[in-house]
């Protein structure tokens, strides 16, 4: 997935529908520049990734994740002190597509948004949110 | 190379001995950060590697290197823009050992460094430059 192109809201009140799949998310940031790169680690169920993106605001930016061994993410996770966050990730079926709920925890407990990505921009926009959907966060900082 | 042990030198004068091996690398920074980070990427003959190290000062730093296709290259290269290097990397023979003797092109012409690697601290310490090392910058960003 080059290209990322998703749209993120936060949640209407505490019902959504039935989550298809959940897994825990713990993942860390190993830098963050004023640029818009991002740089990051993350193990979602057992698989371990470093993930980086480039480009900011608008529906679009370039991601490129990488697989890393157990090994490579315990070295490289103390790097990431001061800036890691948990979350479950509930995948939730939306008109034709799946939508990702994350549910925070530890310092972020109590945010929970959801994010659904698309094939183009054209996509993105002529998407309508479900009633489940709150006011939209597109852009903002995790 | 999970843990990297090196030690860094200018060069003495203009002579050094005979290459092994001398490869083209050219260079970006996607990040460096306060705390020691440092995200790099790298082509070193036709391979593509991001490299991420982290740790200050001293003769070791942790570094994870991850292979990355051509495609991802492309992908996150323009992210490097004003942080680039152009260098030839010489391999050269230093006792038992291979020494990197990097000549720099472009804005950073006229700079040339030599680096050696070390399986510890301790037969780092213990290293005597040769006649052709000059002073040591170990520790100096590049």
């Amino acid at each position: 997935m080059p290209l990322e192109i998703e749209r993120k809201f936060l949640l209407n009140g505490d019902l959504l529908p039935a989550a298809v799949a959940t897994e825990p998310i713990e993942q860390g940031y190993l830098a963050a520049t004023e640029d818009g790169v991002e740089v990051r680690l993350r193990r979602i169920a057992s698989q371990c990734v470093l993930g980086i993106k480039r480009g900011e605001g608008g529906f679009s930016r370039v991601e490129v994740e990488l697989p890393v061994t157990e090994t490579q993410f315990a070295e490289l996770w103390p790097a990431t002190a001061g800036a890691r966050l948990v979350k479950t990730r509930h995948s939730v079926p939306v008109y034709d597509t799946l939508a990702y709920v994350d549910v925070y925890a530890q310092e972020l407990s109590g945010l929970r948004t959801v994010e659904v990505e698309f094939p183009s921009e054209e996509t993105a926009r002529a998407f309508t949110p479900p009633d489940w959907f709150g006011a939209e966060i597109t852009g903002a900082k995790e």
